[in-house]
């Protein structure tokens, strides 16, 4: 199996002022297509560190792919540096230099004469295109050896990998890798792994459990030399984790809660309507963050307000006195309203306290009510996360709430 | 200045299945108290692979954190490893072997006995109380090396620096970092730095531009022994910057929009309701992101559907009919309804293509509309990223909403 390293250059990565999600996007993709990942590795915009790492890369990978560093200003440094220690000379390739002009114009904006550094690649290299932006990527092989650079900003590098580098890529891997992902949610890790600790010695496929927000999750991942094969060796044990585990878990492969849940409503011919107060909007953000949603979403409102709780879900005045807008009467209510207010065969709510700290009423922060009503019917749920993270909670709190659709539907 | 190397382990985020937050975390506490970080490194859960990464930071750096491995599961090696490298031994610690199973009973969970190994420490290193979790942070210091070992949930590790880990590094810290980040939105980042192409060069403090999902930034950086000299050589410069952008600038050391919209609308005493097409509950997720923000924010409706629009936010079937949900006309009434709906003394709204793809209109992905309104008067504009991306157009979108938010106040 070919093994490959992801090399990422920038001082503003070094210094946390962006989070790495190159290399978790690219750890993905090769892990998809059988290409062993087994370091990861970051430098600074620094001429001496970005060889020496090459150089390590090079000495315990095949491929070493270099995010980062090729944009237009002068601590762009990686196309010179690479190009340097694997022996390739640069020269201008005037269609790309004409393509950054255009870039620019298409824009209306002026284009600054060192965007054309972005024209240099190296003679005897591949060149990707870069539809989302002037840098193209470079690949050098030599000796054996791949070195791939591609542009720092996300969307410039995952379109470029999907387009081109993918392809490119495919005489390196020889054999399949196949991972299925097992979701629990209202079990722990470590009694989830408890459950299936025999499983976890095994070589392959292998068994690894790990704890995700909230949620704990089962990776079970085959390799072999063709992808049925390699499905072939998961199912069995799949099928033996569900039967231990049985109804903590919520999907195979589904991503997420909001995965599954749109599944389930586009097979039933459902739609979902949100009422949130602690998750402020997140119910809906996460619904609406996939492409098709509209099928399934109508809208949902967005409560942060005893006032906003009354005029737009109808929650009573008494219900808010008597109970709190913490309780599981009010989510009662509002999930109601949330049908009522869009005419969505289901409505999902949640109100809590997100943290960090209480509100004062004494229930501490983490703790939420989570329903959902299709009308007639309603069910709630409380969730108590023990946490202060008010991310954590309002992540978790979401996450409950869709989970809660679920057990709705299937009841 | 001391230089610390951070070392992430953990086979599921070579494979992709994490995002590596801990590192960008733990980058960014270490530049606030002067210890520089000029490596990143990751390694699977394997035990040759971590001693021999472990033994390379130590040659390269006076520090390294370790984070993750620290778990219960058989695959979690960190612990072991790091001691039997650096020539400490583990012993059980009853105390800790005690408040481990109190955090499972207080939880009603069963403990499974691998969850003991967590109590295991090295004589005559130091032990770090988990809030958060089980497994408890260990430090060991032999022969002017320290490595530090942190469990990998971002939220243990994230309080467990907080709590402890900050002040056991005060020691390490000669010196000050400050870095002050200056916010632009509407001008492309290679634009930018040519308008401030001579401070490029400066060595202390540095600048640097960066691009960050749709946004522009420079990162003015200083080094001094002290925080006050430190931010006497960064303020002539920033001044500079701030003279020679102008209004391009919407916030310094803001950390993003909704940040500056949160602190300009609690200074004028204002609150913010939301109407939310595209961004479908976005905008509202980011100011609800902020702790405290139920002082400002009132609520919002994601109308996701012409009915809901209609429904909540009284957009006018003929508006909707002649110029269509994504345009100026339906934005602006939009705005205004979320004023009517909610009692806020503003509105913003968006609407628009998230993409990926068009939806048949003829607009494309990536075109949008945002408004603002405070029931009288209304601004609108018009919003184009020129990207596929679902996620990127509908940050960029709330993004823009958020800034016409600050930019009309400020008219």
């Amino acid at each position: 199996m070919a093994v490959c390293e992801i090399l990422s250059v920038g001082t503003e990565i070094l210094l946390g002022d962006i989070l790495n999600t190159d290399t978790q996007f690219l750890s993905r993709e090769l892990a998809a297509v059988g290409i062993g990942v087994m370091h990861h590795a970051t430098v600074g915009d620094n001429d001496s560190r970005l060889a020496q790492a090459l150089h390590l890369a090079l000495s315990r990978s095949d491929i070493v792919i270099v995010s980062g560093g090729l944009g237009p200003t002068a601590d762009d440094i990686t196309r010179e540096v690479c190009c340097r220690e694997m022996g390739f000379t640069l020269k201008r390739d005037e269609s790309i230099a004409q393509s950054i002009r255009s870039f620019f114009e298409a824009r209306g904006y002026e284009m600054p004469e060192n965007n054309l550094r972005q024209a240099d690649v190296p003679v005897g290299g591949t060149v990707f295109r870069n539809k989302n932006g002037t840098a193209p990527g470079l690949a050098l092989e030599r000796g054996g050896k791949c070195v791939i650079m591609l542009p720092g900003p996300p969307g410039e590098l995952e379109a470029m990998y999907r387009d081109s580098v993918k392809d490119f890529l495919s005489k390196y891997s020889d054999g399949v890798i196949i991972s299925h992902t097992v979701h629990v949610m209202g079990l722990g890790e470590s009694a989830m792994a408890n459950k299936v600790r025999d499983l976890l010695d095994m070589a392959n496929p292998t068994v690894a459990p790990y704890a995700k927000q909230g949620e704990a999750l089962l990776r079970v991942t085959a390799k072999a030399s063709g992808r049925e094969q390699a499905e072939q060796l998961c199912k069995p044990v799949i099928d033996d984790i569900l039967s231990r585990l049985g109804d903590v878990v919520y999907g195979i492969d589904c991503g997420n809660t909001e995965t599954a849940v749109f599944s389930l409503l586009r097979e039933r011919g459902l739609t979902l309507a949100s009422a949130e107060s602690c998750t402020g909007g997140l119910i809906a953000k996460r619904m609406t963050d996939l492409p098709g949603s509209s099928a399934v979403f109508s809208g949902g409102i967005v409560a942060y307000t005893n006032e906003v709780k009354m005029k737009l879900l109808g929650v009573k005045a008494q219900t808010l006195d008597s109970f709190g807008a913490v309780s599981e009467q009010t989510a009662c209510e509002m999930a109601m309203g949330a049908v009522r207010a869009t005419g969505a065969a289901l409505g999902v709510s949640s109100t809590g306290i997100a943290g960090p700290g209480s509100d004062g009423s004494g229930t501490p922060a983490g703790v939420s009510y989570v329903a959902v009503s299709d009308g007639e019917r309603t069910v709630a749920q409380r969730v108590e996360t023990g946490r202060q993270s008010r991310e954590f909670n309002r992540h978790v709190t979401a996450s409950r709430a869709l989970n809660l659709v679920m057990t709705f539907l299937h009841q």
